[in-house]
């Protein structure tokens, strides 16, 4: 059996599960945090790092992957995990998501989308097979159905037409698909409205997906009304698949959809903030530059064991932002990595223990004003 | 004794020897290679890689240094090794190079030099106490006299002021230093004249330093004219301390002058070229965004054992920096101080079986052209 998920433990407090995902190239323990590698690589960290601090599934993108070097390319070197030397579990979006929000889009209809690459201006097309085409090239362990993520506020009308043409594509995406190592997810859309996320579930759950996905949050809408989303989503999905929040997000964001029953996240803010000197810490975020931190000794974050917090002071990041030295957004990326997957892990440990209300509570009180 | 330095081999067919010098932070063996960490970090590497490919010492620059974060501040941080996390041995040099090169200089007289700081223009001086007095708060085990590295091509009467500058600065050096767990060493100035030279190391040697550095070489002249300026310079040093050539160079200057006799280099070279794509390698140089890597399989350079070329396909590293992906100049960086480490470890080995002449005939005949 390649693909195998184990509900190990539901908390008595909430909604949230701990559980163990058996992939192709290794488990991932859920609730579990995907360092986003865009192209192929977690900016500034090395594998080797990633893995260290505790990274068991990484995700990349295809819009950018298939652009640049190109499937192709990529196929040829033996697949993904050969070509960014990451042995463990990978996920590959759809490329939709890039389409719709960084390409220029062209054209759209229930055929596929046609864009301009946002490189070098080529018109492109990304239908429901192409996309599963292409994952299949890059060779992820999870790979994505190509979705339709209308912006936020969409009519009812169009977020309507969306949701409908997401629910056919998935089909035909199942339907394209030719390996069978690897795990096709069903992604479901309908923006903030109950009634659309209910009609999205209700047209995928036939397709029989093996996981699926919550597609269309964290682009903007207020956090409550994520969450608000979460409450009246997640029920429509199958106890005994993974569920993952796509692009999700703050580490509050992550509790607060690991206690509504989320197993998977990705996000780009641990590295994209890390190259931005903010750092994530069990007492609340530190902003790097800060002259309060030029003759402080002490690590970023007496919690953590990253490679970081046990080499250098935070006198001697803050030197490094300040200088403009590479080592800064590569010591604060391993770091903030390091933070979001101790973030999962006491999560996984807190479910078992029926604490993750609690763990919800202690980690906001934790949380000082950004220093 | 913090310090000593013991000749333990001198090859029969060169000048080439091998030695041990020991230091506060440890052995240093000769030749030896320092990658640069300008402000206290080599560039986009991390220390414990640094170590993990044969590194044994590192330079820092005083001149950036002191302007930022201040040698106040490293000092208040238990010093440089602390600051930066490196506990192997580091040398500064004295700030002269860049108040010459980089700062825009408003006075120099034999007292001292007034500047402008390059960052913010706020007007700095830096006489020969001061520039101790950086160095002991810094805290580095090898330290510089502050020299007069007049641009090249200069009067000899320009040439001569300086070299007698250099003389009186050294001996000001000399009776400033006031720890006794640093190796300051005399700076050999003169450029490319053979009586300069000799002018300039006979005002030193009276000075008794426990090692002697050569300046004002690879600043633009032709590489066989800084070859021949070693060959009337180095004679004049004396043979039972470490001989250090400022800021050279390609691998073949390196091997050239260790047949000359001298046993310590520095350079920014591999960090440099590494962030434009350029790899050193047992074939040659390698433009690394070079289409003909595309799909190529095969590690950067079969010979080497460092971190890149065990992870990581040609391929891998060319779509990193076709992409801009921050870990294609940090594995190119880690790759190039080992290829550096490699030459001199290598160089080391033929020197104790006296074929470090063979060496130099081996290593010109493997450079294929720039691929």
């Amino acid at each position: 059996m390649t693909f195998q998920f184990d509900l190990l433990y539901t908390d008595q407090s909430s909604h949230a599960r701990a559980g163990r995902w058996m992939t192709p190239h290794g488990i991932v323990e859920t609730p579990a945090f995907m360092p986003v590698g865009t192209r192929a690589s977690v900016k500034g960290v090395w594998p080797s790092q990633l893995a260290e601090v505790g990274t068991q599934m990484v995700l990349a993108n295809t819009y950018h992957l298939a652009l640049r070097p190109g499937e192709d390319v990529v196929a040829d070197m033996g697949g993904l995990h050969q070509f960014m030397n990451w042995e463990g579990p990978i996920l590959t979006d759809s490329g939709g998501f890039q389409v719709f929000s960084l390409a220029d889009l062209r054209s759209l209809d229930d055929e596929k989308a046609v864009f301009k690459s946002h490189i070098d201006g080529s018109l492109l097309e990304l239908s429901p097979e192409r996309a599963v085409a292409i994952q299949e090239s890059l060779g992820a362990d999870c790979i994505m159905c190509l979705d339709e993520c209308p912006a936020l506020p969409a009519t009812s009308e169009k977020m309507q037409a969306a949701v409908d043409r997401t629910t056919l594509w998935a089909k035909r995406c199942r339907d394209a698909q030719k390996r069978d190592d690897q795990a096709l997810f069903g992604i479901v859309q309908g923006g903030i409205d109950a009634s659309m996320r209910e009609r999205s579930a209700t047209g995928l759950l036939p397709l029989d997906f093996p996981g699926y996905a919550i597609g269309g949050l964290s682009v903007g809408e207020p956090p409550p009304e994520m969450y608000r989303t979460l409450d009246f989503t997640v029920p429509h999905l199958p106890e005994d698949r993974p569920r993952y929040l796509m692009g999700v997000g703050r580490p509050i964001d992550i509790i607060e959809a690991v206690l509504r029953g989320i197993d998977l996240f990705d996000c780009v803010m641990p590295t994209r903030n890390a190259r931005n000197a903010m750092a994530f810490t069990s007492q609340g975020t530190v902003k790097m530059r800060n002259l309060k931190h030029q003759r402080d000794e002490s690590p970023l974050d007496p919690a953590c064991e990253c490679p970081t917090c046990t080499q250098f002071s935070r006198a001697y990041l803050r030197h490094l932002f300040i200088s403009g030295e590479m080592l800064g957004p590569m010591a604060l990326s391993v770091h903030n990595i390091a933070y979001y997957q101790r973030l999962v892990r006491d999560l996984r440990s807190a479910i078992r223990e029926n604490r993750s209300q609690e763990f919800r509570s202690l980690h906001l009180a934790a949380q000082t004003p950004d220093s």
